[in-house]
């Protein structure tokens, strides 16, 4: 297939290697391996995870359960608050396969008690420190309440304790990562010890990427739910969490325009094919992205002082040094290594695998 | 119809009256009215600009230009640089309709010189200070050089020059932005006297949704190409450019978590729903979104210390004071002000108007 637009590009191999690095990683440390399947949110790939003996996922909409329920998958937990206008749909989903849903406050709880007229695993959302959503483990008298509304209905099977560990993409180092992750796992581990004499079948669900990427402590973890893994991208490299080799997902995007006076190359491929994710470089710039061009015939890497500085809607800026100016013309194909693949992934809605195959991702 | 989940609502009525009020300006200064498409990116909703006799618009990509030309648009002038690897694309529309392109360096236009066969408008792209792609009015040498390879293939007409002003984006204050646009008109215009003899039928094309909804000097400017200004949204709205009431989209999202300890509540909508753009709060934070709550079902905007402060994926975090905490509960539905219309609309690929009826955008 011709490349003439911006064109997101799907290093299958790199991408099965990622994949079969972490079944691997979870079955090292006995836990189940259920991914997120939010990054990629394509049945085609959700089909490559299978030959890691991938049985059981995560997503993070009802609409997503949905897509990957008509497309075989029987056993999908839901990481996202219980919305409560969705518990219909749920319910429906619940009625022929294996649903999980995440709680986190009373109201949901009672919504769930009501309406819930199939069998439906519930886990209780901890906040072990993103301060996103959940409750704190400490707060073991909510978690009662809950758990006491819960049994009104004996659908509700409580599953057990679910967390994300989201502040491991804002640590400063390595070392940052470990240490999150760990005092993440100690408060799960004491919560479990808690509940596990009243429910002894309860499970620890955890992972974030860079935690399930770097770490190796998992005693008495029972499921990872990594996701951004399958690519990686830009952040993930910054973080430590992978190597440049492993991301598997690039922009490939024509320059269109070059300016010398102040040292930047125009790229058709901007805010729609990106996203505004950014990260902040050492001198407080934001990166929209970092640049791979041809040199020779050999894709090089250019180094941090040559990025994606700006998007527009359609438009990319590349800042680059005055040495490297001359590397593009107009015409050239330079490749984008993105900030964030699940944002990316979710805008232009398509790969095209370095086999040529083009796969497409839920519809809109 | 039934709303579950991040839906963008739009108001029908502010939208139609926004068209009208562009159209009427165009009018007043015997402008012709070429308004963006980029925004909605909508067949239908491109349909409600010819109640205000528009025929001709803009798009920022080839694909766009294709979508809307099979929708019955036969005048259209992609404003993006000409990416050479499309224009056998581009050589196919102006077989049947009247296209016209941006040229701003040689490469590109010795390839339209070499390749197009049919009827092709040409518009020399000029920088007037947003740094983005165009070549500085000054440099009249580059643009004899680019006329000369023009006239190489009798298919290109030099149409004119084209700018857009994107530097009022920036601007702090509407002064700023009439002052930017004025300083872009000039430049304009001088350009067009030093070429008018040569090419008595020339145009002028000019216009960002800032200038066009603020400013009131147009002598010798043609053509308007304003886009934003079809939905507005909170940046325009902080510019200057519009009242609230004009804004004509909204994200409707449902409560899905609180947290009374840090006065926020987590709704269901993220960073696939808003985008990530972002304008900064007066204390340096970034605001992904205002916030409207229903008070004794009367719809109130609440002020900016209640705002949307951090997107994920699909969860954004409502930072709000403590007096303003009880207005919302579970379940409960908030709109959201996107921050940036375009990248909205591009990213969830469908409206709900207020009347109810679901529009589609360009398929992905």
């Amino acid at each position: 297939m011709d490349i003439v637009k911006p064109t997101l590009i799907l290093d299958k191999s790199a991408c099965l290697k990622n994949i079969e690095r972490m079944a691997k990683k979870a079955g090292k440390f006995n836990m189940e391996f259920r991914p997120h399947f939010k990054t990629h949110q394509s049945a085609k790939i959700g089909e490559w995870f299978r030959q890691s003996g991938v049985t059981a996922i995560t997503v993070s909409s009802v609409s997503m359960a949905e897509y990957f329920a008509s497309n075989g998958w029987d056993d999908i937990t839901i990481a996202i608050p219980v919305n409560i206008h969705e518990i219909s749909h749920i319910d429906r989903l619940a009625s022929s396969i294996k649903i999980n849903v995440l709680i986190e406050n009373k109201e949901a709880a009672n919504e769930l008690k009501n309406r819930i007229n199939n069998n439906l695993g519930v886990y209780i959302k901890i906040d072990t420190g993103y301060h996103r959503t959940g409750i704190l483990s400490a707060k073991t008298s909510t978690i009662d309440s809950i758990l006491e509304i819960l049994r009104g209905n004996n659908n509700l099977g409580f599953k057990g304790f679910l967390s994300h560990t989201g502040h491991s993409y804002t640590a400063n180092s390595v070392h940052e990562i470990h240490s999150r992750h760990f005092d993440a796992l100690l408060k799960m581990r004491k919560l479990k010890q808690h509940y596990l004499k009243k429910y002894p079948n309860i499970k620890i669900s955890m992972g974030d990427t860079p935690s399930c990427s770097i770490c190796e402590t998992f005693d008495g973890v029972d499921e990872i739910r990594p996701g951004n893994f399958v690519f990686y991208d830009y952040m993930q490299y910054k973080l430590g969490a992978c190597r440049l080799e492993d991301i598997a997902v690039k922009m490939v995007c024509p320059v269109i325009s070059k300016h010398r006076s102040r040292n930047e190359i125009v790229i058709y491929g901007g805010a729609i094919h990106l996203s505004k994710e950014s990260i902040t470089h050492v001198d407080g710039k934001a990166i929209y992205g970092r640049v791979i061009v041809n040199v020779d015939e050999k894709k090089v890497l250019l180094d941090e002082l040559n990025y994606v500085s700006k998007l527009s809607q359609e438009h990319g800026i590349i800042r680059v040094t005055q040495k490297n100016f001359p590397l593009f013309n107009i015409g050239d194909f330079v490749e984008i290594i993105p900030v964030h693949s699940c944002l990316t992934a979710n805008l232009v809605g398509k790969y095209l695998t370095t086999e040529g195959e083009e796969i497409s991702i839920i519809p809109r």
